[in-house]
């Protein structure tokens, strides 16, 4: 299980590097380098584990905000979900994911190695043995081989949880954890081979600092697509156009998700540095941070603001999706260095998902907590807005988008067609109607609790 | 946007210098001196957005803690508005509020400079873009310019969810997010410049290591003055003194919102080092993070014990409440290296927290969570303590106190008695019965749950 | 209060000098040697605290897993329990706890100092109040005195919050905190004393990382001597064998519990590396970390899918009992470099818990929320796979778990028996069949939502 592995995610190449050279040179040459390599590698190392842990919080963030947003009924099961959904993401990325999205990708490449299993260098067993002449080879890594796969392997988790609130109340169980499998084992892993993997986005500059695109509409598109196949939950749209309003059943759970998600982005911005190897990466992940606070703090006025005119009242939901597009919009480009910019970029993002919210309903398409206008629509905006803010090519974070939407929407409905053919998609309107807590699991969300009697109004 | 700037707001200047001196000077001076500053840099900065990401975490603490003490009619409201609160004190932070608290302060005065926007400064930008020879420049900020208005931003914050607790269920949304924009923009910088900025109150020796008065009093104070401009909710003091019991809707929420604030605490104290520069600053965040434990344990203890005297029972949200005066009444001096006065001050706050809860039913304040008893109270408490513990000077202690209370509480009641007078800062009887949650937001917190009909009793 | 106090919690001793060794060659020693160590300390201490951080948040995960599986009647004292615990643990620890555990332990022996209250060294408090010259004594510790007594005290608390859930609904409050006194001040540091403060059992050789046993174990023995003398809840088992159905109350709040402990896992597994001293030690965490996800994600996986076929249902309350599992299994070798093992041993480790509840069942025993089946069934497993996974002598490890569960079984039924025949365990059938919240505290957890009335099926 030793793979050599190359990192293309990485924005700030030698930064730290060329920054200690200007001081450091006071000091011998060789000393200087020694010094430099092992420190920088435990600071990496630290780093991506504490951002990790963050991110890894941002499942927690996701439940929370599912459980309260759906139904009562259903709300067990979006737990199951959650909490199954983060572990079969570990796992695949363990047994292949990573391995086909880093390791041997070719420069310019489309996809990585087939191998199973990946893990911990030779180097650094041999280091842990007590071997220290292993140490030159393992500092060389740049940061321990599995602080690395950790920080990775919360990003696919995030790209899987997006999934399971737009469809949340009523897709099956199974058929969801079969999805998410296919989901985290093969379709995000390629499209990360394209471009962090180093492949041919990559190779053509294409520029998605933390995700905007390669996370957020990957999971967006994934999600439109089991939308388009397992279809509306019943009574959601009636003849004539009218929409059923569906309020979240538990608004405190939903804020406190939302809570979570903003301070799971920290990590999820602060770590896609990807290194604290010296003052310019310092300077750059403190900026990455107000800039992430920015933008969701500009999205969240943005949205309540803009919630009066379009929704036609102050709007909590909109407000609380407009931090999550803020935060999504930012993401491709969080280490802009004119933070008016970060402003503008979530207040944008804000804005465009209260008009994506009211656009889905217009199209019919019923997605429980907004995933597709928070994540898919801010994503598109923020991926374009690195060219505005930081002088990307128009033209290659276009293609980037369409290539990524392209293969994610279309290898999502394959799969989703080939489950809804096989072990089926949707429950059955029974189950629908007594809810999957009780159907599906035997376990009601709230039990104790006296609850209206739903009505078909 | 590349201002020069002072930082008073530190206790411990230059101990991790001296520190390392003893040991380095076996190094060649400037080779040292050189390796020192780089990583100093890199430590202070990444220590700077760990302990304020935590921080940052106390505001999901405060819209816990506060969702689930209102009624549930206004839980959503209470959401709202910590999520938009949050969001202010971010962007006016940003705007202003830095530059004014931190920016051109002169030695001994009164406030910062009125310049808008903050940000990264252009040696900063010149070391990103590669140019090394700006790094030494950079590096002798002390760390990187966004990372302490990072940690900065989530104080204000802090101080601005203390005031949406002591008023929930009355005040109209958009007034409230007026006066925040007040208190954070304006109201809280300038005390800040007095005080962490290097004006008149740090010059004459005023001690509040994390501002257990530059904050919490703050807060409270501004609280207070809110509560008396809007009243008691309606039913909440009978004639004849009786008082109506208004206990919280969601016990568990609470206590969540408890632990997140203590969680949060040891980034709001042990940031407050302002350095992770040497031996001496992890020497000083270590002891500073074990005695705002024992000081929030035995607030805890001592408030559970009291409660039974006091008020007749043996009280969950008094300990809970214990656990946050005595968090706030170590916040001004947690560096003490005698833990057991770490004890004292912490039992001592939970004490006067349980009988300045009484204290306020007296006096016919309606305080929903507590908040002035908490933060008020105790913060002054703990601003004197200081004397005690570590030999500040109770005369300097006492005219920061006053000085801070008097601009505090006189500029906050001005601005309330404006917003009163012109876009009414309560809501009308009509909301007031309904809740705000359906009449303000047409967003109740727990729409399929049954409640109990409210009575007049 | 300057104790010399040894820290046999050590697998790594040396391997981060070892490993600069190497490297740092090139420089002059002495200088070397200097850097290595100030650079070390501070590096050590502040993974301490942040880490320490991490498992402080367990302690809300207890909180909420346990306050969401009670009945809601019981559900504001499961919150006091909590909070209460976490302190008493906090001041015990300070008082005697760590002196009797990790103070003048001898080589070997049974126990450590009987002195009270352990605090920051003279040298620390010289080298803060600015004499330089203490830093090299300062260093020469590894890490500053209270941060490790930070990350040792947040260990006792876990075990304590073990207790609280699998005695609830029916111990009384102050019986409750009398015998966490006891717990935290006495038996938890005892059998430290024989293995993490360097006795008797780390003598043989016996190997438990984080705590499989030390930590988990205690806390289930502890449990199970309660519940044993406090009996089952009223009705739980019936005449001829009939289980009682006790459904979690908020599921939602139980969820997120797990997602918390999931969290503070890494703090608890990663910081108990005990060291971020070069690159071995940054690897060896790196290991844990994923390793620690490894497992629960398996133990996750394995207890749904084994559910079907023992539990006779898809379980989302094994599910998430699973991943507790899976975390108490690799807790005693989460450094082991073969990952699959990780796999391997949480999924045991859930699959296990999976058949221990049903075995709790059958053995009539009332443990609320499966604390034993997950804390001491998997905590046994874990101690032993050590064996399978990472080389460790059997012999030795069954002697370690035998010889603490045999003390801590022992001391916990002695400790409850005479709690029972003074103040009494148990709470009299009148609070029980009111709800201790109503009877004992006056609070209820929900006071405003309409509840099913209480059936006697």
């Amino acid at each position: 299980m030793n793979f050599s592995h190359s990192i293309a995610r990485r924005h700030a190449v030698g930064f730290g590097c060329l920054a200690a050279a200007g001081l450091f040179a006071l000091l011998p040459t060789e000393a200087r380098a020694a010094l430099d390599a092992e420190a920088h590698f435990v600071l990496n190392s630290f780093s991506f584990l504490v951002w990790g842990v963050l991110v890894m919080w941002m499942c927690a963030g996701f439940t929370m905000l599912e459980s309260g947003s759906v139904r009562t009924k259903n709300a067990s099961v979006i737990c199951l979900k959650n909490i199954g959904l983060y572990s079969i993401a570990g796992l695949t990325f363990y047994l292949v994911g990573y391995n086909l999205m880093y390791v041997g990708v070719e420069d310019g490449g489309w996809v990585g190695s087939f191998a199973f299993l990946y893990g911990t260098s030779a180097d650094e067993i041999a280091l842990l043995d007590g071997r220290e002449e292993a140490t030159a080879a393992v500092v060389e890594n740049g940061q321990a081989v599995m602080s690395d796969w950790f920080f990775q392997m919360v990003f696919v988790a995030t790209t899987a949880s997006i999934v399971s609130g737009a469809l949340a109340e009523r897709v099956k169980l199974w058929s969801f954890f079969v999805f998410i499998t296919v989901l985290t084992a093969l379709i995000y892993p390629i499209i990360g081979a394209w471009t962090w993997g180093g492949g041919w986005l990559s190779a053509l500059g294409f520029q998605d600092f933390a995700g905007s695109t390669i996370v957020h509409s990957t999971g967006g598109w994934a999600a439109l697509a089991g939308a388009l196949v397992v279809g509306p939950r019943k009574g959601k749209f009636r003849e004539g156009g009218e929409v059923r309003s569906t309020p979240p059943s538990n608004v405190p759970v939903v804020t406190l998700g939302v809570f979570i998600l903003w301070l799971g982005w920290f990590g999820f911005n602060g770590g896609s540095q990807l290194a604290l190897s010296g003052a310019a990466d310092a300077v750059a992940v403190s900026n990455v941070l107000a800039n992430t606070n920015l933008a969701a703090a500009a999205g969240v006025m943005a949205a309540i603001i803009l919630s009066r005119p379009i929704l036609g009242r102050i709007d909590l939901l909109a407000g609380l999706n407009g931090a999550i597009a803020g935060l999504v919009a930012i993401t491709a480009g969080p280490d802009i260095v004119d933070h008016y910019w970060a402003v503008v970029i979530g207040a944008v993002g804000g804005a465009l998902c209260v008009a994506g919210l009211k656009a889905m309903e217009r199209l019919r398409i019923d997605d429980v907590v907004g995933a597709v206008p928070a994540h898919l629509f801010a994503g598109v905006w923020g991926t374009l807005a690195v060219c505005i803010a930081a002088g990307g090519d128009p033209l290659v974070q276009i293609a980037g988008i369409a290539a990524i939407g392209v293969f994610v929407f279309g290898a999502s409905m394959a799969t989703w067609l080939v489950i809804d053919r096989t072990m089926g998609a949707r429950i059955s309107p029974t189950v629908e109607a007594l809810g999957q807590d009780i159907a599906e699991l035997g376990v009601e969300a709230y039990p104790e609790f006296v609850l209206m009697p739903e009505t078909d109004d």
